[in-house]
């Protein structure tokens, strides 16, 4: 079985700042999706090559709770894991961490679709990596 | 009392969406940050006011359920209204229609905090709004 | 002939600043984006519509003078027009004002493409449109 | 003399394209940051340390011309170099590649100012790295 999780490094730019001098919000979901796929990628899927095969995982659930601000320049360790796989979906939880303080715990959810947009049961290549 | 509901009108631009053809999911808490700001001044109270007299309301939890893809230059109605509100926080909830169909579900909570960044009581004013 | 110039009317959004309390200077052309597709459409030509037909008008070529700094929750006037108009291609300038003060100006070029990325000649609605 | 020169290594993200399955041209300008930002960390003189003395560099100019669409997944390299510095200001070029073709050209400019964002000469720290 691979390693189903990953510690993604992240350093905060000017643009993911706003006027209070925090990371905005929103941005951490784009970071987020960078810890996934390179998670995936270092599990030996690359979500380029799902997309290719004619799949997506697209988001239908998400969750953040945002304990501590970030900062500009910080260097964060986004700790991604695999949370929960079926046939149907595939779930993630993550971790920011600054100087080993937990400072964000979020989730998010994916099902597997074709390009239709239709559900389908997981991927056969996923299954294999995933279990 | 002040009406703690709004309907914010929002149109899908070409920089929300990714190439699956859809608004990306990070975006989505940009338009709630729009639909929030608006409720607000609606009800008197601009978020530029609040930060003038030395508050702020940073985001401490988010939850968003996605149930339909949202695409490119659909007209969006995001209802936004007050869920909750303390001497501590303020919560929101959305939801996000199209033509009249139900395509999001999310949610977000904002301690209100001093220039300081400490918790303090709710702030007068928005009491007053909000009471 | 019609109008080939409109006013877009923007607020600045919280996403929209960075840490020195302006708007981020790529935020801009998110909002040129935006003001070129309201004036297409206020032509009669949208650019949903246009992509539909199987034409595309990506960016070539972008400039931006930044004057003075932009603000959250300012209201903006974009002003939008097509500054030339060939068989092989369309490009716009921009002028942001508040209160009547101009702050910034821009420029944007688009090739006309169809959907397998090869240079076309002016769509026929477009030509019509901007004749 | 330091080098003044830097290659910034980009993955392009799922956030930063569109729906014509490109990278929106509205966050080159995003990567463009984070390359100046580790070109000046690299020749010793972090960012944030200049806005620490109380030193800001905002953006007055940018221009950008996109030759050939950046994609997906898309490892770039973002060759960034200082182009002139003066006593007033400090400009960058920026070419992008992936697998040695150049992809892009751009060019940003910016004004030292102090916190006040007056215009300031320039500040001792970067002349002696930038001489």
């Amino acid at each position: 079985m691979k390693k189903t999780n990953f510690v993604f490094k992240y350093r905060v730019s000017y643009a993911d700042t706003d006027k209070m001098g925090y990371a905005y919000y929103a941005n951490y979901f784009v970071w987020f999706e960078r810890a996934r796929t390179e998670l995936l990628r270092n599990m030996g899927m690359s979500y380029k090559n799902i997309e290719e095969k004619g799949f997506a995982l697209p988001v239908s659930e998400t969750s953040c709770a945002y304990y501590k601000p970030i900062y500009y320049d910080d260097e964060l360790e986004i700790l991604t894991a695999v949370d929960e796989f079926s046939r149907a979906s595939l779930s993630f939880k993550y971790e920011i961490k600054r100087d080993g303080i937990v400072l964000t715990k979020a989730y998010s959810k994916h099902p597997f679709i074709d390009k239709s947009g239709k559900p389908v049961r997981i991927i056969e290549e996923l299954e294999t990596v995933l279990s």
